[in-house]
Parts: C-alpha cells; sequence; structure tokens
C-alpha cells in the first residue's frame, strides 16, 4: 500500500519523451501519483509515444505552479541531484533511503523530485527536501537521463517495498536419492557406448558428476536426465545403423 | 576490472533513440562494450541525441550478423526477458545474477543480451544463453522500455561492483560532550527569552533534545546549532527595538 502514498514530481521537464519515458517506468514499478512541478511546454506526442501503455498515468498528472505547491501535502521529500556540495553532503543512495521513504508512506504522502534535464535542482529546489538522493554512477558520467534516474528510484522502492514476487521453480531441487538413480543409469550407459572401461568408471563418474553438481538440479531436470539415459541406452540395443529410433521407444518427454 | 569484461547485447534493436539511451547508461554505469547482433536500419542522429555525452560508446558499437556471433566469445550468456514460461522459471534478478556475471568476468567475456523492442528475446535466442534475467517489475505492465531494461542491469552490476564509493560527511557525528555543551547553551538561551520556566526547563528540553535526536548530528551540525544560540542570546540581550543585529555580533558562519 506504501507504493500509493508515494509521488513522482518533475521539476520543469523539458522533453515530452522524457515525461513519457517516467510515466511508463512508474507503471512498471507499481506507481501511480505524478506531479510536474512550474510545467513548461512540452511535446505532447512524444510524451504519448514514450508513454506506451503507462496512458492512465500520463492522463492524469496533476501541474502545480511551483515545487513547494508541488510537495505542500508531503511529510518526506526526497530530492535528487547528482551534483556535491557542502550542504549535499548527506545524500544517500536510492537503496539506502528506501526504507526510510516506505515507512514514511504507510501514514503519509512522500515525494521524489527530480529536477529539469539541463540543470537538475538548485538549492533553493533542494531546500524544500527532507533528504538528498544521489543515484550511484561513475565520476566519469554521473548525470542520468530524467526516465532513467526515476526508473533507479521507482524499482528500488518496488524491491524494497517487497511486492516484487521472486519466480518460484515450480520443480524443488531433486534429492540424493533421486540423482543417484539417475548416476546408476548413466554409469550404465556410459559402460554400454564404450565411453569409460568398467576399472575406470569411479573415476570417470566423478568427472560426470562435478559437470551435474555445478548448479543446482532440480527433480524435472533429473527426469531428464535419466530419460535421455533410458532412450539411448535403448537406442544403442535396438537400432541398427544410422537410422533414429522407431517411434515405439520411450520418448524424453514422458518422463518430463 | 570486471566491468571492462561486460558486453552489452542488443539483438535487432528498432529505435535509435533507445540505442543512444542505452550508451548513456552504460556510460554513467562504467560499462563500454557495446555489441548489436541482426542489426536493422534505426536513425542514428535520434541515436546521437540520446547518447548525449556518451558518444564514445557509440562510435564504437560492433555489429554482428547473428546473436550466436556476438556473444560467441562469451563464457557466460545472459538474456533478458519479461515473459514467463516453463523453461523461464529459473529466471532471477538482476541483483540475484549480478554476482555471477561480476564473478565470471573476472576471467571471461560475459554478455547480457536484450531482444527487439516489439518481441524480446525468443526461445531460439534464449537457448544461447547460460542464464535468464527478469527484472521485477508489477504483473500489470511487466514489459519495460530496452534501454531502461539495460539500466537496471547496469546499475546492478555497478553497484555490485563496488566501483561505487558513497558520499561521505566529512564532518563525523557529533560527540555526547559538544551536544551537551549545544544543549546547555540552548537551554540557557530560551530561559532567557521566556520560552520555559526554570521549573519547567528539565522537562520542556527533554522535548528538544528529542527532536534534534531524530537523526544523527555531525560536528558541523551541532556548531551551527551552537552558534545560532549564542547569536540570538547575545541579541536578546544587547539588540533593542526590532531593528536586526547589528554587524560587530559574532555570525553564525564563523562557527561552521
Amino acid at each position: 500500500m506504501s507504493l500509493a502514498n508515494i509521488r513522482i514530481v518533475l521539476l520543469s521537464p523539458l522533453y515530452g519523451g522524457n515525461v513519457g519515458s517516467v510515466c511508463r517506468a512508474m507503471a512498471n514499478m507499481g506507481l501511480s501519483d505524478l506531479a510536474i512541478a512550474a510545467p513548461r511546454p512540452y511535446d505532447r506526442k512524444e510524451a504519448r509515444m514514450m508513454a506506451c501503455h503507462a496512458t492512465q498515468i500520463l492522463e492524469t498528472i496533476r501541474e502545480y505552479p511551483t515545487l513547494a505547491a508541488a510537495v505542500a501535502d508531503c511529510a518526506v521529500v526526497m530530492g535528487t541531484s547528482a551534483r556535491s556540495g557542502l550542504y549535499r553532503q548527506h545524500a544517500r543512495s536510492p537503496r539506502e533511503w528506501a526504507g526510510r521513504a516506505l515507512e514514511a508512506a504507510q501514514a503519509s504522502k512522500v515525494a521524489l523530485v527530480f529536477g529539469p534535464e539541463d540543470n537538475g535542482l538548485d538549492n533553493v529546489d533542494l531546500a524544500l527536501c527532507t533528504q538528498i538522493i544521489t543515484i550511484p554512477a561513475t565520476e566519469e558520467y554521473l548525470s542520468l537521463n530524467l526516465s532513467q534516474a526515476v526508473l533507479v528510484c521507482a524499482y528500488e522502492l518496488f524491491v524494497a517495498s517487497g511486492a516484487y514476487a521472486p519466480r518460484q521453480e515450480k520443480s524443488p531441487e531433486a534429492p540424493s536419492a533421486l540423482r543417484e538413480r539417475m548416476y546408476a543409469m548413466w554409469e550404465q550407459l556410459l559402460l554400454k557406448v564404450g565411453f569409460m572401461e568398467r576399472d575406470k568408471a569411479e573415476h570417470m563418474m566423478l568427472g560426470v558428476r562435478r559437470i551435474f553438481a555445478r548448479g543446482p538440479l532440480t527433480i524435472d531436470d533429473v527426469r531428464i536426465l535419466m530419460g535421455i539415459a533410458r532412450q539411448t541406452e535403448w537406442a544403442v540395443t535396438h537400432v541398427g545403423g544410422s537410422d533414429p529410433a522407431p517411434a515405439p521407444a520411450p520418448q524424453a518427454e514422458d518422463h518430463l
């Protein structure tokens, strides 16, 4: 619910493409409250093009005459700045401030403020901000594109909010007993095709085991490997010449 | 050094603006190796405009006829995909894969592959990939703009590489003894101006202490607060009427 209380505020943006890209970045990251302070004319057609499917946000942008008005109802006001200086030393990264922003957003409005493309936020703008965000970037090129700066901040908030559910593999990691059945089948196959002699089998199988143990193997993975061993052994026994195995043989897909 | 071994590969990008924005995002995040696989014509003028100061990267883009050719020398090949499906369940976020990418990049070339704007990477493209990256985003709008997808991945690599040095405050957090001197000065001032009676002073000062203890106070912060108390007490004693304090009085800046 915290994300609903977070407002992105663009101060006098110049380019419609950026305004549109900001809308899309916000939609990607679960934000919807976009304000423009001290607006200047921008290319509305470009904005629509870059907003892509985020037209809802584009169409509900609210405009305010000043930055102070745009953040008037916000408890926490975080301003972004790539510049450094005496009164910017306490700036932190968006990841470091994400917790503070989300905590405040449980009960209050929170603003993230982004300056114009050409100059960023000046000291008068930053005076309104309770926190300063500086996005990690190389010293050689510290200044991000406006919409990309919004994306990084929105992404950090989205990830920190816990709204993101990491993709889950449906098949759990295979237990040792299943894996051992698979290795036994591979050993039998590799002996049969003459890949190794019986007295070298134990040694060679350590190499095979090492390969398959480099990363996790799920039950589905092990079943594919068992299917390969079973089908190949069948083919070695039953198929003569260079033709592929005929239809009646068990197919790998049966084992998935 | 790892970042130098990381290649961004764009498969058949459609829009020059995206190619340029990718260049800028890479320059921001310390990457420089950009390849385009199976190129289609794109607007070079738009690319130059969006690349901004990242012209070095724009001018050294290498083009390859196929994705396979663009990643041929890469040990780790990470493909980005917003789509899910049976063979995409093992996708992880760019933050989860950043360590793996940087570890491999110490000794080998590593590719991060991004599909065309309209369709993304298909199964044939993903077959070349050793890992799949899915960027955290809302279920409602999973698909990021191409250059923003590159930015998030590059940003995670940059942060994980340790290349980013958090901004340091030059003034350390104030020790208790200095802070107590400041509170003593404020107490004396607040008594003098009649903000509180002596018998309520202890109680009121707990409220003042609470305010100043909400966050860290550096030595510079405490010196500003001491300067305010000192100057204000001076003005209360010496300045009559409504004029501001005259020049000879100590100024706050002297205490910084």
